[in-house]
């Protein structure tokens, strides 16, 4: 019996509101228990400086977490820029976006994913991945309105989950309590057919075996399939 | 007949939403229209370097939007810290709140008052002023409850609005399409009692006249009127 | 009686030095009672990123206090550029300069007005625009001369002073002494013809009443009128 | 046949040198192939604030390359810090080190670990990891020495090898030209007994397989002895 | 027959004001010609982190030049703090007047030179250090005064002049437009014995022969001589 | 006798690697003692803004120490950029191989020399601009073989030695230990026909004389020999 009642393999209650952003070219508000992200995606006629002349595309991503959306309140970005932390978590959201959009085919554009935590409580880095799909998918389909693309530009569907293994236990989507005492973090990104976009293991307390880290992934699958199932229902595709 | 169908001294419709950001002593969403912004107050047990060893409290502000709050994408703070503007907000804010918080007697103490605009449409500095006497409220009843100070810190309520003169006409609380074509922007914020914490007006296209002056000055008290009144209502005070 | 001596509606002694920097377009060197600011107008071929291909030009300024213009030796701007209360003034000197320069028939030039303390004992963002008017205007007499322009781009005189509340009585351009003490502080920028650029009322211990505000701004246009009569006199015009 | 004429599972050559910094209490300079780490550890009698009073160590880990490390003259670190390839480094290097350091009986010390490739032709993350082993065992022998420390602070050795697939195939130890093209890119870091500490798979041109993760975490096993077998030697341990 | 009339071994016409900054410890205003340099010297109670608890004092130099003090102008340091040149600069007006103060002997104090161009034509790090003599002698005469020190802490006076080979002829103190064509750079400090506090002697065009050298160090002995003479009539020692 | 055995006029044992940086243009590891500098010079087909559309080259350089190159630890340069000394010194460099290198004739290229201190026992400084001659010939040779240029570009051999007054004596070459006490401390850039490309000469504790400035120039003539010689047979020229 997990803090909040749930079962080993199951998700916190999720939500997906999609347009939360008025003035976005594609947004998605997703919330899982008290994990609130708002993620937009925003489409710029330019590229950075080293993709000009491509004729390709490109897509970034920026992570910052509100300065009260935790227990404790965290200090804005300094005159440093992004964190580390953050910086890591916008790495790793931009890379895997860019994993399934087609940059070739959507000319020199850039698609900027903003994922902004209005209220944290573990896997926002997660969470950010499974919105951005949704935020992306239509500003893809306001840059066809708009006549700038002729195909479509998104692969099959992509979603990521939180995972540790927790007294000995491997679960699903940690909630922050669980998170901060987990031997080991495991996070990962999968496509509907399930395969991987990346995954990340990371012992904390003591290294984790094979073992462990095969039943982790099980626990992925399952909960990847449902978020799946859950942007599907929310684009009405 | 204004842009969106108001009268000239007519708000645009308001709703407070208090507690929004379930972690922090207090907070408070406000929607004027469009304009959309959270504001939480926290409450640290130090205070700044010269404040240090005075027995005294100190109350800040820090203002931001979000990257797509606004019709444009605008860019994060970057490694100079908050833009001018932002900076300029920020004091604003922060210098209104101390003269209604009674600073001597709430211990060695920092109240950071942080507002984040989720949807802008005009007016974000003066609907965060609004919103943060209600945010500061609650965090000062949470000490309260704490211990942290004997007696009430908070005045009488405080609110904000900006007015403008567009086509030769005083107008109250302006949205963003009128906002940029006003020949004189002004935001007045005032306490229930009607005197003033702060006033700016500034000549965008040509100079004002005292008469414009005076005019939009009663257009302030009748709207900040009715925003106190609603905090009130908000509040149950 | 003032702490100078001087009655309620009484300005500093003011000296307007024209052309003090030998090297710069226009410049004017004010001195008001131990206020001493250097002000310099610069004209460049080049206007900022966003006016270019407009056709128009620009106007900006910069503020800074030379470390020991004070009496306490305060820092050189640091990594984050001028710091809150700068940005605020320079910001505030260049916004009301820009409404009385005719920017659209400039060309795509900018003129960059330097404002530097030598000397701070109060009043030194209202001393700066005083003396801005008289180094822009050289700077347009120099562009004339060039033939860069071809018509007048300066509009009727524009002053400023700064006022307070003080012991409960209004009095006109605070010394610094007096400022540190005020109730309330006030600027106000005007034309010659008694229209308001910019006003700016701050409660500083307590707030102002529309009584006190009617009282100083009858003493703003007292003390402006004989600052642009200076004006008009050491510009010969 | 890889571009170097090496077999799917087999390191580039590989030394060791211990002791290469002068100065520093441990140091180790690593080749594998034409990649060249330069690492060292620093012990120093103090913590980092968050730390203070807890009776705890603390070991954090730094990463950079030489401007002609590389094909490239890269620039060096702007006023922003690391960029966000370095710093997703260096926080790697530091988590695992301090996974296999016993922190809570170091005292109040921290270790620093500085990563410098003087020359680089890919795996300089994993090689950095292998060769901090050496390092910070050196500086923890030095510790003992100088009667900081009473116990051991080192579990079991611990080191890290690339993967990759390129071209359909897996790879150990891939060097620039190979991980320019791999679809999937991946680092372990491994103990002795064969359990993770870390494991990042990233698909770069397209997501990978189970099976396909399953055989790059055999090639991982395979290196990762025989690096260990090498920091024995070198340490004589 | 130099640019502005002068002979080799002759210097501009030079005027020092010594209490120019009214608030400032100590202060000289020093003018070389079209050069115009304001040094204040301040002293506080505190010294840096490197020199705590050594009871020993401090002295520390910042240059700058106001933007539009040269014929063009310049901009003001950005967010990396100082440029190269200006630190260059400070660093040495530091280092030479450090040599001639007893800091063992004032107490945990720093005295900060700041020094200002206000108008630039040349030699202005050398007319800071002449001037900086000045400064710092009133400022200790007001530590002695304070009874902060007990015994006088000021060695015999410096001064620095600048020299320079032009079309093959050395000449002292060099105004911009033949700084500008020299073929070899150099500045010197010297105390009032004919010692060599800090010499620097640098090619532009070309290397510079030992011949060279010995004579631009006679004119530095005479033009020194001449500015000793000055600091000593203004200070009436 | 010196602290290592040396006499007065002796260099310490200095080996020159050519070629140690593989992928650079031109590179020289230089060992002088316990003194170690990695200087490479890249080749960029582009100028800094100043120099363009002159036709002309440029050269500049950076400096920099690995953080444990000494026997403290050094932190890496923060974001302000290098600090006030590495700039003095990457400065210096810069200006002594432009006074040799042909600028005119190499089109609008830029050449960077980096030295970077692998271990730093005094004199790092001097020991960059003797390798950075070697580094330099082999990127000019280089450009010469890609027919980027027609002529040779450089001047006569250039070198520095570093030079002392330690307990009244003068001394060639000092390391760090000599360095740390040391009244007087001078740097020498000379070409192979005695001519001076830079002079630098400190007092640190006490004024020097022209006498002892002469001695050091001799010590320098003998050095700067000696370390041509060896730059002559590590090019072959």
């Amino acid at each position: 019996m997990r803090v909040d009642g749930r079962t080993a393999d199951e998700l916190r209650p999720v939500k997906m509101e999609r347009g939360f952003a008025k003035f976005a070219e594609g947004s998605c508000f997703i919330t899982m228990g008290d994990t609130h992200m708002l993620v937009t995606a925003t489409v710029e006629d330019r590229v950075p400086p080293f993709m000009k002349n491509t004729g390709k595309g490109w897509l970034t991503a920026e992570y910052n977490m509100l300065p009260r959306s935790g227990r404790e309140r965290n200090q804005r970005p300094d005159n440093r820029g992004p964190n580390g932390r953050s910086m890591e978590i916008q790495r790793l959201i931009g890379r895997c976006l860019r994993t399934i959009v087609d940059l070739d085919s959507m000319g020199e554009r850039t698609i900027i994913v903003d994922c902004d935590a209005i209220r944290a409580d573990g896997g926002t880095r997660t969470a950010s991945i499974t919105a951005a799909y949704v935020a992306v998918h239509d500003a893809v389909t306001w840059m066809k309105k708009k006549g700038m693309i002729k195909k479509d530009l998104l692969g099959e569907p992509v979603a990521a989950v939180s995972l540790g293994v927790v007294n000995g236990q491997e679960l699903l989507d940690l909630c922050y309590e669980e998170d901060s005492k987990a031997q080991t973090d495991m996070n990962v990104v999968m496509t509907e057919s399930g395969k991987f976009i990346e995954i990340q293991g990371t012992a904390e307390a003591k290294p984790f075996t094979a073992e462990e880290l095969g039943r982790m992934l099980g626990l992925a699958k399952k909960g990847i399939g449902e978020l799946i199932g859950m942007q599907r229902s929310t684009l009405g595709i």
